[in-house]
């Protein structure tokens, strides 16, 4: 495994993220006479001749691939990467929102020293797929989800009508913003924000998630095995909707009476982690960069 | 007062509220020997010399429009018609979501006879103007909100980060979808699919309500009184914001440090009540329309 | 198996409850020249000589036993049956708030002719069991939950301070009137009036749910795997907690500083369930007992 | 003005509050040679003569109170003294959780001289009355509460079910744990952790908000002015209902049938605010004690 090259994939809109790839690379390639590859678009500002597309990266050439930025870039990229037969993943914060990431800027050599001795664990994470179905033709399929997928109203003062059916069964109907159908693994994203429950990542779940349902009344969030099939159908005449998948790809135009209908990913994504227990890795990101730490005084006792 | 003419409006994108809207014109036409206006955009389809811009009707030459669709029917005009003198509004639903209304079409002849006999009551309601901020330059007026002013992150996936304060006061920073901020009368609308509380329309208030803040930690809904002043500004590099009226005025391109300012409008929208009291006729709409009627089994109760 | 007796639970209170009962016991055993028993506290006003006390209740003696009543009728048959090898449960509701029942008084005979033909599945349910530690003293068993262990403050107006950990990871520490750790089965009861989420029974979980965190800070909802263990520390001076079972068992004066466990049980419940398959029983139960059926216009749309 | 007495309330479980009060009493006697008096309970820790039973405690007694102690302290005060001509309150936080307090012990003596001198502003605070009747009979006055009435099943395990009224209308009828109905000043406790919204002190409303209603399914906080009417009915045969007044005050063994009626209470509480305006001094003990401060990346930006 050691003869494959690593490869960095870094955003392009921060000065500080593309240099910490520049030193990457160097450390990379001085260290430890490691080929390192750069994502397209970040080549010509490091090593031109060191350039790969992202959707030609795969677990065959690449040992693994450092994705510099928050959680946005981890997305773009896992979005990007051949869907078969992805590398490992190792996500670099500097500085956003990050929960997918493993290390950051003042670790990132240290955590390297370990990943090149083989000093890690892999998690293996489940994706879904989304489908589209217009007027009871053939499925279309549209994309893999890490985190979730997102159908929302294509105009965002009119609400959209849908109806929900799992595994052929019809639950409900609902008025609402948009619904999100997540994985354990984008059950602290958005998923969160719109009330729904987090879901440890050794549960393979989908998470059916409302958001803002008119006045309230809608379903409370579900989570159901992850080989479930979730169908919604898009009901309010006149009225398109869109599909969002990870917040990086849109599908628009999605009309009226189209189904959608999601169902477990046939493939993967890996993420490197460097604690001795994968568990004990999630529940400490999840204290960190979710629950935080409330500091209420301990000696604190009701009066009597 | 028997001298003005009655103006009617109307949704065009549906064959019945227009039947309906010719069939209240020729009611009033030859009952009353009234005379009767129409909205420039429906009028060639019912009697095309009786034509009034929205903006141009007002209190001095309309006795009360009739608005016959849903609540969004009501937006639409309550926001095209003259801000300085508008006339009361009577609401007339076809079957659509509807908590503005007063009427129905099974009902609307009976309820017309007693408007114009006098028979009901007038509720006054306060409104919201927005006001714009770039680079502390001086305010721009936005428009006024019957329900709502929203501001939200102008691409769906891109979380905004703002800051709010009251009365010059810094309260909280958030990342989330947008904020609302809505009257009393908009309480029942977006406003409490995003969790906000229900707010009586005797107080006369702003809520604050948050759409999806990150990981829930956002700020709770927060009401205060109408003569205060809000500030809302937007905090995230190169991430543009938008403003939606009552969700139908878009204002786009709002960059960021930009601050929006939200105040009591000086001018009031009126709607007409067929009821021996608006708390009662309040109270009774809210039922029907937001609560609805949980059907328990009266007799039961707990094993012993 | 067809020799077995059939066993039949219900509650004293009603006098609807027992005179099914009793015509329940007279269509079996006329019927089917079947043994039929009754729960001890019943049996005097049916048939005194057929007594069982409900801990003598197993698979070995009882081929099922029906349940008449609500969900607190079930929970308290789970709780008072011996917890090693229950027979499966038909619960009859007979009017009150059930999710875990199968039938009902008009459909009791059509199914019970099913069940004793053998046409039914049955639903193998995992339950949790909750250990005190006193002062890091040895672990005292508690007893075993079908739907929630609830821990609370013992007065009802002063709040707990707790704090979490999950397989020894601290996760957090909240100001809180309680908290719930629920099973899937549970996962529609108290955890889903407490904000958590709906788990489909096909996935084995605890899900932790806190009761009204103060200022909302707590924790949101999690979900984790069953064989997870989650403990509990009481952490404020002087103010003592006590511990409900399935809201029929309360375990009191549980002093500061002790730990509560949880983990999973080591005994199933087993209901009886009338459907081609479980999921589509769930999911359908789920629909009409839980998320009912909002009734909205379906030919309504935004105004154009 | 100046020659009235000051008086001093106080925690007894604990020995730092205890010594703070001491230091104050010290403090004011010698500095100022002011007479001062001590609550019945802790006088003899302190100066035996100078006692007062909280009962006789009035403005035309006391030129204002000092409670030392959390809110706690603060609500078992204001409930134990006369309710007719209270004396203004000076609540000084000793480390528990604490919204109403003024100051704290590194502040106190600083900020009585500030009062001494008159230099402050008075917070003049609506409360509400509870009335029981039962069976239709008189009204039975039950106490007056600054933060809230809450209304709660007898059996924790028991759900009650309530109707509301509202100035005599129908709202809703829900199962649920209990109903809290509270005012501005306690809208940022109980009401709060319940789910409802923050309002602020310059609105005179009461506000309704359920507590876990059944499925989530009850209804919305709903806030509406204080001079209205609100009457909860307990439904629930065989199951009573308790009423607990500030978490300061339980009244038992309220039977099914009963109603509790609610209104503006005939006297106010009185805060001591040491700050330029009312709403600079609500505002700033919002964000520092109820909503607290994210600390998020100031120059974070999406990926482009």
């Amino acid at each position: 495994m050691e003869k494959k090259p690593i490869t960095i994939a870094c955003r392009m809109d921060s000065e500080r993220a593309l240099n910490l790839a520049r030193n990457i690379f160097n450390f990379l390639t001085k260290k430890k006479s490691k080929e390192v590859l750069l994502e397209t678009r970040i080549a010509p500002k490091i090593m031109p001749h060191s350039s790969i597309d992202l959707e030609d990266i795969t677990a065959d050439n690449s040992e693994f691939i450092i994705i510099i930025g928050g959680d946005g870039s981890v997305l773009r990229v896992v979005n990007g990467l051949s869907q078969k037969n992805p590398p490992p993943i190792l996500g670099v914060n500097i500085g956003s929102i990050g929960f997918l990431d493993e290390t950051f800027e003042k670790r990132i050599y240290n955590d390297l020293e370990k990943v090149l001795k083989g000093d890690y664990l892999i998690e293996n994470v489940s994706k879904l797929t989304a489908y589209l179905i217009k007027n009871n033709s053939e499925e279309l399929r549209l994309g893999n989800a890490l985190n979730e997928i997102l159908i929302i109203s294509s105009k965002f003062s009119k609400v959209l009508q849908i109806s929900i059916k799992i595994d052929g069964v019809f639950i409900s109907r609902s008025y609402l913003d948009g619904v999100i159908i997540s994985t354990s693994t984008g059950s602290t994203a958005y998923n969160l924000s719109a009330g729904g429950s987090i879901v440890s990542p050794k549960l393979d779940i989908m998470q059916i998630t409302e958001l803002n349902p008119y006045a309230r009344t809608g379903l409370k969030p579900i989570i159901i095995p992850i080989n479930s099939e979730v169908e919604i159908r898009l009901l309010r005449p006149r009225l398109n909707g869109k599909i969002v998948i990870d917040g990086q790809t849109t599908i628009r135009e999605i009309q009226p009476n189209s189904k959608i209908r999601i169902r477990e990913a046939k493939c993967y994504t890996k993420f490197i982690r460097l604690s001795t227990s994968l568990s004990l890795n999630y529940y400490k990101r999840l204290r960190k960069k979710i629950i935080g730490n409330l500091r209420f005084p301990l000696d604190d006792s009701p009066e009597e």
